[in-house]
């Protein structure tokens, strides 16, 4: 309860409630990429029955004015408002309403005269208000607002001097200086954090370099890894992402498909970082040097691609911390090291790092040190393991910390667990996030999924970055469902989002042994040891995928997310979306059989007015899959889609003549 | 976004998230009476596998100490507590949440035995946490607690040991000692105002005290309306609310139907405050004196009854705050005062008070005044008079500034306007508001408004105080659906709103002339004359208002109004809906035919388990307006209402026995 004192504001009358977006009453910002817009709403009223008018305010990080944009009602005392984010960094925006005197006296004027009364004193009236404008109005406008106030005033005749009142021009010239002294606003501004495009709209291939050499059996380098380049760009992608480049730890090191037994020549997992060779600065020797790295990420940066690399941030009993800092780790009473667990597993090969040690600021800033480490040698998006493992604040601050130096820097939040914290990590500042989707398989799941992703508040924030498999996850879809499962799930992740990705080979070469019936663990997983593939393979994807990720490249409605609508289709294993770009310019229609195995035929429903079309019309649709062109008219229009050839279309809506 | 700097909370790894309720991010209070439960919700989780553990913090103002009630697991990291407001005032509420390390533990070790591990180690891990426990404890407790880590750390036998640790004594007495240290809490704790018991539950008569005189044709006093308290009592109401009491201006009176031109006896209406007699702190004399008010207080008191008193600020051009404050007031610029107009309508007669005055801060402390003095006089209710045309930011402060010294004064807003300024009055403090009822006839009107009254945020702030018919107000209805449809609006008032009212006797006596046709104004307006009544009328409504009063003081379900639930019923012209107390104790279902002309049968679906009640069980119902009982089983009932004699049964549900 306020204070009952008295209050400055006693005069200010206009009352701000329910804006929109507003994340967790503003203690989050929003999301956006440059050159996206900002839709802001609010319930915006005064007591009385004053008119009022409101505006959104908005400014980016450092300038010290506001820019403002004009909002319009939309009925019920809500109105809505939008402005533009035209480069990246964190801009605040809020909103202003004020009573509208003057706009209240015009159409209070209009009704006296359409009720025949004596409107003499009411001129007058609003004769002060157009002096008062004149005060606050700057340059010509001055001059002219006073001059149109004298001459209401002097006109003798009734009828002309209501006429000039009623000017359009007057009524513009008025709005331009509104009386803002009693204005109110937002108890606080609103933030939106502003990424470069890529933190939209990327596409991401997932390669071990330890399994790119050209000789069967022998550790691959980052020199070999180079060598690949010019495949993963040719099928599109724009970034590609390592797991961890770090000294693989010896003790208690995994063997082949995660076995306590190891062979001599076994290689470990990647995500069991640190040896004597070093931890979480220092590359694997047998990836090469930093020297290398910096070269490869130099290499991928000539072929148009972008360096992921995998924080994870754990550490093997071998790692120069346990060490050098054995306050960082967890006592047992027996005296060793707490190992990870989830009871009854334990992973006796790991150590997680306390973020409860008493000495936290020194882990937390040793950790921040690590991402800047990379940063220097040009790294710009990071892939970070488990993050909902580690504290929340510990990731406020260091994406903060991180970013306010480094505005361009991208996090990719590898986290599957409970909804709520996978929000969370979003709405702390991870650019990106892995989401359900790989377990998301049938019409309704992928419909509710993706409406609360793209059409609730979530869409703000989280960012999903889609991912038909990963080294930890073969799903069931994809074990059962043979090349035509990795093709519908491939344009699904490519269609539904702005960013997806695969773990290649494996995705392209559509392998999909598990380990064991009922697991989602590869077979002889890469994660325990190196792969030696034939890239040219027959069966390969990589023409659908280049496909793919040329129609996304040429079609922005692609490369966002929140423009996401279903449409009906009147088969339970056909699914029908659509995504378009604001002005409507660009408008891909997307029809997935979902069914792996059999022909699957239905009458679609299009929202003709959310494409921008109209029943009296025909258009044409382009499949830029199948390259086949057709004429449809109207909402209702058949289709037939055959898995093993190719299951979807991917419709582009012709524009009508 | 926080400052990056060295955060104080880096070791809290608790989040509390989405609140409810939480009005406005917290800006406003929620609203209880005393005895009245708050039932509080969160998402708590952290990050991590580790068990959190919350509870609400509550304290009433004043109370350094805050009490706490354990909240429990909705699923998907939702929990849920509740405490109960005791007495009026203020409280705060809060959620605090902590990783909750033995129940994490004792889990795991569950899990670790259940796997046939080894655990030797983590026994010793749990004699740690109980001994940490220990340190935390008072009392007996702590050495109780002691001891149980000792024999936990000596047995010998590892069966043993685990029994010992497992034990659910165990367990609790370590819960009764949390872990706090690194506790988080919401940002800000929220508030609850908590009014005595007549805020949420009230019935109310309103009577102009000028219209009580026995003889016809001479101004009533409070002396004549002293002799209607008895039969305002006998029908069982428990506030009586007067017009306003003040002088009635003379300058530009109004006659019989708001006519402009007036006879000599003309007495003006009640709302056209102030004359040379005094303004807003004076009695009519006409009505008596004011030691004549304050004898009428102490004798409705006697009957108990509290007064609740009409104040409308707004002035008469006779009033004396335009000549001794005429900067209170807006000047038009041929030197007249602004007189009241929503155009081209005129209000010749009414000048507003300027809100935007240069000396609001006088105004509001003189308004402030008023409150005060007829505080003084006895009053403790106020039914404020167009609140939404002062404003705002007055009524927050002067509620609060009333309330912190005389803690039991109500307040309820006369508006009727637009949704969001009603709720926001309620919000700023008003303890009661008109409604929308009014206009509410059809089965789905009342369903969509009761549902949005108290299924939502909504119930939390606002309470509704229904009225059938006002001074200004004979709605269509009533004007055509004769008796049975004042009975049918009465029952609906009275069982839908824990609070509601009449304007009396014009309605026990079913008056339903309007002043032509289209208008909701009564044909000769008790507003503009003074009025002489048979209150013996032979179809007076005076039992049946009775007999619903007593019906609602028997029954505690019906004195709430967030309980209330509706069930289907197969006629459209038939309304089925419930109120139950939190413990089903008492239940009741009342069903209301809507239709003033025809007989309607229908059959009710009951929702059994939202009555106590299940389908395989006959129950009683007792029809508390017509006496009659019946057994009905399961949810499928037969029911038939003739609206002429009895349009409604109020069911007060048997317990089996």
């Amino acid at each position: 309860m306020k204070e009952i004192l008295q209050p400055a504001d006693g005069q200010r009358r206009v009352v701000i409630e329910r804006v929109s977006p507003e994340i967790d009453c503003g203690r989050f910002p929003i999301k956006r990429v440059v050159g996206e817009a900002v839709v802001v709403e609010a319930d915006v009223f005064a007591d009385g029955h004053d008119q009022v008018t409101c505006q959104v305010l908005y400014s980016r990080g450092g300038d010290k004015e506001w820019q403002s944009s004009p909002m319009t009602p939309l009925g019920n005392d809500r109105w809505r408002g939008a402005f533009s984010v035209a480069k990246a960094g964190r801009y605040e925006y809020t909103i202003e309403g004020w009573i509208d005197r003057f706009q209240t006296w015009r159409d209070g004027l209009a009704k006296r005269i359409a009720a025949g009364q004596n409107v003499h004193v009411d001129l007058l009236i609003g004769a002060e208000l157009i002096e008062a404008a004149a005060a606050r109005a700057t340059g010509e406008d001055a001059g002219r607002l006073r001059q149109w106030a004298r001459r209401i005033r002097e006109e003798k005749d009734i009828q002309t001097a209501t006429s000039l009142a009623l000017e359009e021009e007057l009524f513009r010239a008025v709005r331009r200086y509104p009386e803002r002294q009693s204005a109110a606003r937002c108890e606080k501004p609103l933030a939106v954090v502003v990424d470069r495009e890529k933190a939209s709209f990327s596409t991401w291939y997932e390669v071990f370099p330890r399994s790119c050499s050209p000789e069967a059996g022998r550790h691959g380098t980052f020199r070999d890894c180079e060598a690949w380049l010019p495949y993963v760009a040719s099928m599109g992608f724009d970034v590609v992402y390592l797991p961890p480049v770090h000294p693989v730890g010896r003790a208690l090191r995994k063997g082949k498909n995660n076995s306590v037994v190891t062979e001599p020549d076994d290689v470990g997992s990647p995500w069991a970082i640190g040896s004597e060779e070093g931890g979480h600065t220092s590359v694997h020797s047998e990836l090469g040097t930093l020297e290398d790295f910096r070269h490869f990420v130099s290499q991928a940066t000539e072929h148009g691609l972008e360096v992921a690399l995998d924080i994870a941030f754990q550490c093997t009993p071998d790692h120069p911390y346990v060490k050098q800092h054995p306050e960082w780790f967890r006592k047992r009473p027996d005296g060793t090291i707490q190992y990870a667990e989830n009871p009854p597993k334990k992973y006796h090969d790991i150590y997680p790092l306390d973020f409860e040690s008493r000495d936290w600021w020194a882990l937390w800033n040793e950790l921040k040190r690590v991402f800047q480490f990379w940063i220097d040698q040009g790294v710009r998006i990071f892939r970070v393991d488990n993050p909902h493992t580690k504290a929340f604040s510990f990731w406020e601050w260091v994406i903060a910390g991180i970013k306010k130096d480094h505005g361009d820097v991208l996090f990719l939040a590898e986290a599957f667990t409970r909804p709520h914290v996978m929000y969370r990590l979003a709405k702390l500042g991870f650019s990106q996030s892995y989401t359900y989707f790989t377990w998301r398989n049938t019409k309704q799941e992928l419909t509710d999924y993706f409406t609360e992703l793209t059409q609730t508040e979530v869409g703000e924030y989280f960012r999903p970055n889609l991912w038909p498999n990963t080294p930890d996850i073969l799903s069931e879809f994809l074990q059962i469902g043979g090349r035509p499962a990795f093709m519908i799930r491939l344009i699904l992740a490519a269609t539904f989002g702005a960013s997806y990705g695969i773990y290649g080979p494996a995705f392209e070469l559509c392998e999909n042994m598990p380990l064991q019936a009922g697991s989602e663990e590869y077979l002889n997983s890469e994660k325990y040891e190196l792969k030696h593939r034939d890239l040219h393979f027959e069966w390969s994807l990589t023409d659908l995928i280049s496909r793919i990720n040329r129609i996304r490249k040429e079609n922005p409605a692609l490369q966002r997310n929140r423009n996401l609508r279903f449409h009906y289709i009147d088969n339970p294993m056909l699914i029908c979306y659509s995504k378009t770009t604001d002005d409507l310019s660009n408008a891909i229609v997307a029809i997935v059989n979902l069914d792996p195995f059999q022909r699957q035929t239905g009458w679609v429903h299009l929202d003709l007015a959310a494409l921008g079309l109209t029943a009296d019309r025909a258009f044409q649709v382009h499949d830029l899959l199948g390259e086949g062109r057709y004429m449809w008219q109207g909402s209702r229009n058949y289709v037939e889609l055959t898995p093993e050839s190719l299951p979807a279309h991917i419709l582009r809506i012709g524009r009508a003549p």
